[in-house]
Formats: structure tokens, sequence, C-alpha cells
């Protein structure tokens, strides 16, 4: 607890002289005014974030969150949990979305064992992904908690050790997650956190049919109902319906502000982390950057009740980081363009008639 | 005219047997269905395109394409002309919004002045930009045509010769534009073709208050009224209300679907440049990617004519290939995932219950 505590302490606002000094350097490129747009609108925040007129972006490092879900014991996904350890050793491998999308914008990929129902000591033994285990997987919340709030703790602290871990070789970090029914939960933290509907907000996960749909949104109102979360407590609402992959994306996500350094949030399970952050500290969303519009339908809540618009909408709903991974991209655009754009006077370019 | 004619009926179709090789191995990748969406319909397109399932994006050429308009004349930008030449300048110093967004993505820029009102020899001598000017600037198409049918050819052939010298050390193109002024041709191009209402469509440009778009629109209705372009000739139309740049990005645009090579497609001023391609071979559109959402309002029209989803929607309009280097980015994930990425099978993870 006393990690978090001080985590949570240190998470300053972003600093309005920097951001103050990249609006006036942008103000004046040799272009129509601000005709870059949102790339601006960036650097503006990562000149906030950084404190500098040349944010660090180029050590991008993916933090890939494992974890299991006893809620699938409800039917809730179409694949059956042995895949996630499946997948944590196509990670391994090199061989999945996230590994072909991180190579593409030059990140690494830190996986990390929060939770699987699996036995992944040889690979942690080796140093191919970092065991942060609390338990092979959550209890099942539509019967009662998921996990104790110690446990919650627990996992969040995970997260934000790995930051600080991963801090001396990282400027930039991006969220990601790996765990067979983890729509479920992330749906239930958004529908505990804001009272929102559960039809309104439950999407079809990895392709649920109406049938299933309609099961899925059942238990969740039950594990809403059952464990009664209380939306002003975040560690309650993580513990009772969340998740341990959720709680160390929140630990990385709650560790990067407080190192001042701007991480940048995947999905929707990343995005339901990025919540209980929120709910933990308002002031973390200062270090957020939101990749991309996912197509799970409570997505658009997330990101507006985090105060954050996406940059990328591009159908995509895998997860992993991999749209973390794509918007890289557009954050070290945004960096180009605060670094290496001359000013009009720079260029002895001609401004425009007033 | 040989070279226009020989490269229209170069165009091909792109190839439907790897766009379902390309489409099979997709369905097949170790990820819920089709879950990074649109990066898998462009992995569809450019396997098509490329007759290749591993499409080369590696070697990157964005093509700026400079020129004037005489009808600058009648006040319809807040820019004086000497910017153009100006920036082209600025180009070869590498200080502006596009030499910033193609390092960043490691693209080359070749500066092409198709008809700048300035003296760029000394530039073009020292081999710095490529020197294709058809004349100093067009006449004011509010008076009568911008250019000559033979200057129009021209144009659309040097920019057809840029791609086919720059062919062996591509495998994707890039448009970009410089041109004080041409968001009045590139809407005028819009209107003439389709019979759009100029209000409908007509935009700020580099920041017009209200009274100067009133009188923007005055000028293309006008030049439209004078000129009486032909919507069923692509030429005309390029010829009477358009431009050198705009000339010269159609041939580039031609000339890269003639080598079954991607185009991305850049803006406002590169889509107008892409809609005569259009009008002179409607089969160009397949081998066309669109970077972005321009601010301006009348691009959402001229992309849904080319049949084209824009990759990005960043409130840019800056034009230069500065969202075309940006989209760059993404064509490179697509190809990342297709080539990168797992199948259930060789990852030997367990797929959906049926």
């Amino acid at each position: 607890m006393d990690l978090l505590k001080k985590t949570l302490q240190a998470i300053s606002p972003r600093d309005e002289t920097w951001r103050t000094a990249a609006r006036e350097r942008l103000d004046n490129l040799c272009m129509p005014h601000w005709a870059l747009g949102r790339l601006m609108d960036l650097a503006v925040d990562l000149a906030g974030m950084t404190r500098s007129l040349t944010p660090p972006v180029g050590r991008k490092v993916i933090a890939t969150m494992a974890g299991d879900h006893g809620v699938v014991a409800e039917g809730v996904s179409l694949f059956p949990q042995e895949v996630t350890p499946q997948m944590v050793h196509n990670f391994v491998r090199g061989g999945a979305g996230i590994n072909a999308l991180a190579r593409q914008c030059g990140a690494r990929v830190v996986v990390v064992d929060m939770g699987v129902a699996g036995d992944l000591t040889d690979l942690a033994r080796a140093g191919k992904i970092m065991d942060k285990k609390i338990a092979p997987g959550t209890a099942n919340m539509a019967k009662g908690p998921a996990m104790t709030r110690e446990q919650g703790v627990a996992s969040i602290e995970a997260g934000i050790a790995i930051a600080d871990l991963l801090a001396a070789e990282t400027d930039i970090f991006g969220t990601g997650d790996m765990g067979i029914g983890n729509t479920t939960p992330s749906t239930a933290i958004l529908a505990a956190l804001t009272g929102a509907e559960v039809n309104d907000i439950c999407g079809r996960g990895t392709g649920l049919d109406d049938a299933q749909l309609s099961h899925k949104m059942e238990v969740i109102r039950k594990s809403l109902a059952v464990n009664q979360p209380d939306p002003g407590d975040g560690l309650d609402v993580l513990a009772k319906v969340g998740g341990f992959e959720i709680g160390g994306i929140a630990g990385v996500i709650l560790g990067a502000a407080a190192l001042r350094k701007p991480v940048v949030i995947d999905g929707f399970i990343s995005t339901a982390g990025a919540l209980i952050a929120q709910a933990l500290n308002p002031g973390v969303t200062a270090y957020l950057i939101a990749a991309h519009r996912s197509m799970e339908p409570g997505h658009r809540m997330m990101q507006a009740r985090l105060g954050l618009e996406p940059l990328l909408d591009l159908n995509m709903r895998l997860g992993e980081g991999t749209g973390a991974a794509l918007a890289m991209n557009v954050v070290e655009a945004a960096v180009h363009v605060l670094t290496e754009v001359a000013t009009f006077a720079e260029a002895a370019v001609s401004q425009a008639d007033k």
C-alpha cells in the first residue's frame, strides 16, 4: 500500500510553462496557423508532460499484461481459457499482432504474467516474461468478488513496479492486455463507475452472437448485483469486478504518470485500467494519450470520462497493445513537428496578410 | 500525348488471386476474426496491387509538386504568391512540415517545380529539386483557361515521367503539393466534375474569414462560368480550372498505378489530382490509399467519389504530403500484420468454439 500511496502522491499536473512555450513555437511554424491540427495539440501536451520542448519518445515500451478470469466459467467468451497462456507463448515467440506492430514502430514488448491460469514459470525463469502473478486467474465475479482488496492493491503495485523498473530505459509507455473473457470485467468496471446501463455499453468481445451477447449482459448485471461495487472507490471496483491484468495496467499508468512519462492507452481493456487509475487519482489523465477507438460500444463513454479523444479509428478490437503501438507513430510524428519544423522567421518565409 | 496514352492503357485491375490469398491468410491469424480491422482490409488491397503476400513498402517517396496560380490575383489567399518559391527553398533546407514527417516515416521527399512563379533554376541545377516547370504559374482562371490543353497534358506527363524515373528505387509513392491559392482550383475541379454547389464544398484554405470565403466562392463560380469545363473530359477540367502541380500529381498517380505500386493520396489538393486521374482512367483508384480527411469541407465528397475511406482524421490541412507521410506508417503496419503474425496453426493456439 505504501508504493501505491507514494505513487498517487507523486503525480503532478502537466507543466503549463512548457505547454505555453510549445504553443508559442507551434504558433509560429512556417505553415498556415495550426495546420497540423491534432499533431500540434499532442505536441503541446507532450511538452507539458515531459517538461521539454524536445519531448523524448524514442525509447518505446509496450507493457502487455496477461491475466485470466473466473467469470469465463459463465460462458462469456468464444475462446477457451487455455488461449491466455498459449498467447503468452506466442508473444514470446514474436508471432502475435502486438509483436508485428511493435516492430513496425520500434517498441519493445514487455509481457507480464499478472495472473494467468497456467504455469508460465519456465518463461519467467528464462527472462522471457515478467512474473507478477497474483493468483492463477480471478474468482468468478458472478458469484462474489473477483479478488480481495489486498490482491487489487498488489496488482496495481505490480504495474507501478514495472514502470519503475523500466523507467531508466523508457521514454514512453504503451499499455496492452491479454486475458480471455476480459471485455466482461472491463464492461462491468465502466458500469460500476458510471452507472451506465449494461445494455448500452456491452459489446461482442471476440465475436459473440446475439444470444451469447444477451447472456454476457446478464452475467455482468448479476456480477454487479452480487458485489455492489462502490463507484466512489476505485479499489473496490477493481477488486469486485476487475481483473489482475486490469489492475496491472492501472499500475503501469499510475507509475508512468508519476515518472512524468506519457503513456499510450490501447483499447477497451486498457481504458478500463485507465478508469481505475483515474478513480484513484484524477490527475493521472494529464499523462494519457488515447490510441484509438475500439469497436467495443462502451469505449467511447470510457474515453469521454477520461476526457480523451482517440488518435485513430480503424475498426480494431484486438487489444494486446496493438492500438498503442500503431499510435506511437503519431506521437513520434507530433514530436518531429515540434522539434524539426522551422518558424516563419527561421525559414525566411512571408507570413499571411492580417 | 503518347506517354499519357501508354500509361492509361497500362493500368490493370488489382489482382483478385493475390487478394484472395491474402484474405485467406488473414482469416486464419491467431486473433479474433479480422480483429485488426482496416489494417487487414488494407493488407488485402496491398497484396492485390503488388501481386505479393509480402507487399514491398520499405522504400517510400513523397513527390511534392509545386506550382503557382494566376487566380491569386483575385485575392483568394491570405498568403502572397512569393511564399511558393520560399517554401520550395524551405523544403530543400529540410525545415518544412513534410520534411519532419517524412523523416519520421522514413520517406524521401522529391520536390518538383511544376510551375512556380519564381526562378528556381539554381536549385534544379544543384540537383535539389526536379525542374518540370510548364510555365511560371497558370493564367487567371477567372478570366479564361488556367492553361492550354497541351500544357495540361505536359503537366500530367511530367508526373508520369517522375514516377517512371523513381520506379526502380520506390516501393510506395505519396503525393504532396505546394502552391499558394491552390484550394481554389481544387474546389473548382470538384465542382466541375460533380456539379456540386460551390457553397457546399468551398473551404477557408489557409484561414479566410467569412467575407474572404464568400469572395473566394464568387471567384470559383465565375471561373466555372467563364470556362465551362466539360465534366466528361478530365483534361478539359484540368486545363480550364486546374493547376500545374495538380496535373503533376495526377501524373504521379497514373504513373504509380501503371507500375502497380500503391500511391498514398494526401489532402485536398492531392485528391483533386486523383479526381483528374480517375476521370482519365477510373481503374486508377485500385492503387490509391486515402491518407487522411482534411479540414476542407469538399474533401469528403472527393473521397466518396473515389470510393476511398481515409485512414486518419487529425484536423490536418497543410498539404505538402504531410498526411501521406503520416499514413505511410499505417500502410507499413498493415504489411507487418500480413507478413509477421502467425496463424492459429503456426502458433498452436486454440480457436474459437463454433
